[in-house]
């Protein structure tokens, strides 16, 4: 791309700011008004349009179509597809103004899908992506994948370097010998658990050593989650988790701050082992879903890690 | 806004009619072409094309990125959001030209919100709020909030002056002491039957005088409603109604013509008071939901009130 | 029959009771105690055995291999079918006795199919009717027809002088022009109501005059009734009746005191009309069933006739 | 009863057997062949026939129209109520005559309703107690109540001195403050978890100490079991046990050998522990019930007792 | 059993009739009144009861506490149980005596098992099989097995010599590669079609000659069959027949006069081959099963044999 | 129209390409970058932004707002509705380039309705119609009409001349006396089979010559075709085909390669047959249904057609 000393605009363009970085270009028939803050090297294309209290980032890229409106902020990084549509008022009628208007955020890297549709004052985490022609009603959490109108997770990006890809889906396959498995995230393993089925019933049995390497000191079971909501998202600084999906099935994400991996969970009878520094989310869960969750510490809110950036350094901190 | 003696053209914009109203903004790569109409104190924003057969009211918002074709009128106060999409060919191909248009209207004070898709000939209603990203495949009454793909009735707006809120929603909270209730509607109350539930199945009783303060001399029962769909929607001049919902839940909106609320009926044991002169509308059915509603008088064609804004004529006629 | 002067013992019975009345035959390898008191022209088959604390009333007829246990009372024109069982004590233990054992009583007229067993305690009603092989865990109503194990009500005997019929079965046929339309049972009579279903659902009204002749005082409804339990069982003094069935079927038996007739109601746009003074029963209710009652008068508990005796008493003394 | 130094004959009884006890009554009309042992103070009840290969216990008591076929045996204290019919074919066909008759055996104490049937080849267990009309088509384990046709569990009699009771129900109500509750029978008691339910499902924990007396070093998930299926039904030796139903209800009958409780448990924040030396059983699955268990050992075969005397002989010992 | 001159009554038995063939032995406390007539060789044990317009074949067992009332027909070979309850009036009062009682016929060869129960005006078909303590309400086909209050067929008996037996239960197992099978049944065979499953739906198909040894002229489906109803239950003179069932299950049972199978058709890709001159019968139907019949003529009423009597006579006839 | 000599560009349009064909107009605020290939008689209407790597054929329409990227191509007659969203990159990241770009391709004579976005990578059939405001996700067969998000068939549009039409649908009324039915598809048509229901089920009959013209020679069943899908879209050479819709209900599309019909089979005892040469599609299964084919012909590979336009042409030689 080379080392670019000052910004372009097109000679059909418009660019009344004064605040636009270096190598940023500014295509036909774009306009951006005086008060827009934009980085450098960033590309905006032809028929976009930014009004004045906005701020944009460095590297981003705005493709055709497209309007950013007073009270938008797009970090570093982002992609806005396509005719994407901001809003920044939650019921418009025209000619009566709000007081304030709730803010957009689209946080660093993240990208908006072709055609897709922002309602007011939603934050758009770090690397997520927004499936072209979505309707997002509410906050992306970092690295989602979400789709459909109104917009829901089905899945999410690979941590760390591997951040334009999706998160790799491992098979909870329980057939075969070779048990325990290791993923590939740091110190998480699959078990199979001893079952037996006849006329009946099921019976799905896990013990100590066996099949978990810790003395439970806590359980604890989560149920009749809707399908479009995630729980979990978090890590623990000491305790360690052995997660049973007795029930239904449910996705569980799990990343080491370098790896990201999605084990579907489907048979009672494989277990997944998380040791401490884990990041795990839940999600994808069917209306049946039954969860059972032993862990090796009892109950402590300081335990829990509940900001990803947050993890990231303390993964970061220990690795030192 | 002060007092705008004529328009206003960027000078990127191009605005070929000469119909355009005094303090309408025309902005940079707008198009108007000659034969539009458009009224006072518009704002026509960048990148907005507006067709020859098209009539737009005063005070009208266009966002970025429209297009207004031939055979639309949008009337007085009406918000389009960015990247709405209009059309007036139901099956459209290339070069294939209708002999007439299928007329698109927006009435008086609706808002269209980002993104969202107007198939032809589709009239929508006074003050109606369409959602952002939603696909109108049918017309929308007036009042009413419509969303999704294609886009169903969610709520109401509150009539009268608060028509920049959603109508307020009472809880038919059955437990507590103080009955019948009055609603903020006028006249317009909850009252409590009686109730008897044993593993002999349930019992609902109301009488005359304790429950429903009139004499029934007609009754009649809704069923089987599918859920998308509204019942109801008007007014009687003289009949009195008296509501309950046997099985299921209904959304009950009552409006005075000044105010509007929004009754969720889902338990049997309570009874919804309409006086004569109150606006109803029944939506949201559940699958099983099954109406019971007695009325004062038998049933006479010309008691109905089927037109919203001849209500309106006729309370504020009454409150002279 | 013949009159006869004095009961009979076949040859190898034994009969050690001289409480047995006139024209009472006991048969071969019968056994009756001497405490046990029999009425006259009684017919006790081969293997019958009476213990001591028994009373049998007239026109009795018991076949072969039933036991007549201390604590039975039956009444007169009682029909006790082959290896009928009947107990005496709720949870039997050899060689453990009960301070007092529980009567079980079966009322004038009612018969007791082959095969059928009745636990202890138990009262059968006045004609009663127990199909064979049934199990019997509860009280039977005058006129009840039961079968099963458990045994249910599945129909009622018909009243008056047709005690040896089933009541005659109404089709509530909505089809066709002749309403309302008079049923045998005085007074009582079917009505139908309006109707109109389409995409948008299904509407049911009736009005006052038109519908039903009187003008409600009070409405009721029934729902969720255990299909295995009947409702009502009583008659009003004063208080007229119109019954609509909005969901699922329900079969409601009406009987003037002379004459009994059965109406399944499953269709929701026909009306049952009851006059004062007209014993009712609901029962067969479908899981989904829903009865919508209207009431002449307002509940007034002294007009309810609950006993089916006093009522037929009461009818008796209006028509003289 | 007093002290019978012999038997007693009626003078219609029939009775060719020498070997029958003293204290026994053989009443009119019933037939005892040769080769029939019966035991002391029994009594045979008028219409019963006994055949040749047949042995009755002490206190044995037959009601009237029982057949007593050869390959039989009652032993000591069994009812058998009236009308009673056991079989010794399982697919009887007129002169044909199987090589070996299938053995029916009625263990000590138990008692049969009235009118029942039973299968070839059936064993009844100690106390059990037959409902009247059931037809028995396989085993009766020891104090179960069973009843219908074909018969089903559904409940247990009181262990200890009270079989002639049914076991007592405990109610798992989780208000109030009361916790952990304790029942009657020996070390068992009721631990209310924690719970939080909200529009995102439902979460239920529990903790080592706070919750349950042993640290888990197994656990174990029962589901898809049939209603009519019995689980469990053992004691451990040292093994303690920690039981909570996460999803549907099941029944749990504990017994420390003189009383037995049944609990329903229905609520998944509700966990019922068990000592060693507790015979439990579950049954009554609802077609959705999830059953955890956690246990404080390790699986091992010789820790469990499955006899249900055997455990009534060790508790003895131990009380020594 | 040796040669009987004469029959035989026990000392304590009644016997009235002189009509009794030799061979036949009433025993103690048996009781047969004037009318009877039995045939040679019958056993009437303790407790039985015999009425006058009675007609017993040769060789029939009558368990005790048996009554046989007016109007019954036992043909030769029957087995009736201990307790079994005949009936012969539908509506019994006491006193009340019908003009005609309807007739109950068993047919040779059937059994009735212990404490079961039969309404009046019933026919038990040829070798038929009554389950211990059920309850017949209507008549039971040549060979069937019921059970149940009320009584339903489960099974059917083996045809030819095999009649002590249940007919022989064939899987329809569909893996291996040893198609198509021939079953005992004479001409009928199993066939495998072709099956492909994907995400996109299930494909079965099926070719004349490599699946099925005849060109269809016509084929039929049947669906919707309550499961407690048998179709079919008829032989064709010349018609071949191919079964497939394409969804839920059906138990088909094939019989050539000698030997008689079972096939449980439960998967869509098997189809099932009928030879011309093969009684077949199609009965437990699940909710969903939908049958498809290939035949090879098209429909003639007189290829239809419907009576099993006929049958065999037809298939000795072609033997010789 | 009239003849065009040279391309047309508004004052305000660029125009970098030198490859624009005679007669296509480029409006206000359009954009064309210098490498687009352009056909003749197309209208690119205001604010249009055409990147290099594009090759749009004649008398294609563009409508406003939308932008096409490097990797398209439209075919000829190609009409795009007002901001359609193309894309061209699966997973988007700002300055993230990928080395090849998926290429979607619009084939002659499609039409995108108003705001619908493409994916990357799409073809786009001939005629298709892609409803406004429809998620493109997979490609579209050719003249299917697809409809939301994500896009699904719910028809296809006419063949031959009526491809501005959707297809016919014929009702498939199966009272009336005029069977079989021609439809206008040339050969098609629909025959009533013989139907039997009673409470014992449904039967469901037919026959060569009587209702279907020809000897079956294989037949085959689907089932459990997920509603979304599509199966069949073929033609046979030489097999002619019966179909029947034994469960539930399907829609079918035939067509001689002029005429295009579209056939609800709801009924299971209406046959549809298909001459040889008949292109056929299968679509909109409900989850219960269970197609039956039958066909004159074993399984051929080489019969079938599977190419729409291979089929037009051998319909056209055919007719020559």
């Amino acid at each position: 791309m080379g080392v670019a000393v000052s910004h372009f605009v097109h000679p059909q363009g418009i660019c009344e700011s004064d605040q636009v970085g270096a190598g940023t270009r500014i295509w036909a028939f774009a306009h951006v008004l005086p008060g827009a803050r934009i980085g450098v090297d960033c590309n905006i294309c032809d028929h976009v349009f930014v009004e004045n209290d906005v701020i944009i980032g460095s590297r981003v890229t705005i493709k055709c179509g497209v309007a950013i409106w007073d009270g938008l902020c797009l970090e570093d990084d982002v992609f806005v597809g396509p005719n994407v549509a901001f809003t920044n008022d939650v019921f418009p009628r025209s000619k009566v103004y709000q007081a304030e208007l709730p803010r957009t955020v689209v946080r660093q890297g993240a990208s908006l899908g072709a055609s897709c549709t922002i309602l007011p004052g939603i934050t758009i985490g770090t690397k997520a992506m927004v499936g072209a022609g979505s309707v997002l009603t509410r906050d992306v959490p970092p690295y989602a994948i979400v789709v459909g109108n109104p917009a829901r997770i089905v899945g999410y990006v690979d941590a760390g370097n591997g951040a334009q890809r999706r998160a790799a889906r491992v098979t909870q396959t329980s057939s075969g010998e070779d048990w325990p498995r290791a993923l590939r995230v740091s110190g998480v393993s699959l078990h199979r658990l001893n079952r037996a089925d006849d006329l009946r019933g099921s019976l799905v049995s896990g013990e100590v050593t066996s099949h978990m390497p810790f003395e439970p000191r806590r359980f604890f079971s989560v149920m009749w989650v809707p399908s479009k909501d995630v729980r979990g998202a978090h890590a623990h600084r000491l305790c360690e988790q052995f997660i049973v999906c007795l029930a239904g099935s449910v996705a569980v994400v799990v990343d080491d701050g370098s790896v990201r991996e999605e084990v579907v969970m489907d048979e009672p009878h494989v277990g997944l082992y998380l040791p401490a520094m884990t990041w795990g989310i839940q999600y994808r869960y069917t209306p049946d879903a039954l969860l059972l969750v032993m862990a090796s510490r009892p109950y402590e809110p300081d335990d829990y890690i509940r900001d990803y950036d947050e993890f990231l350094t303390l993964v970061a901190d220990r690795a030192k």
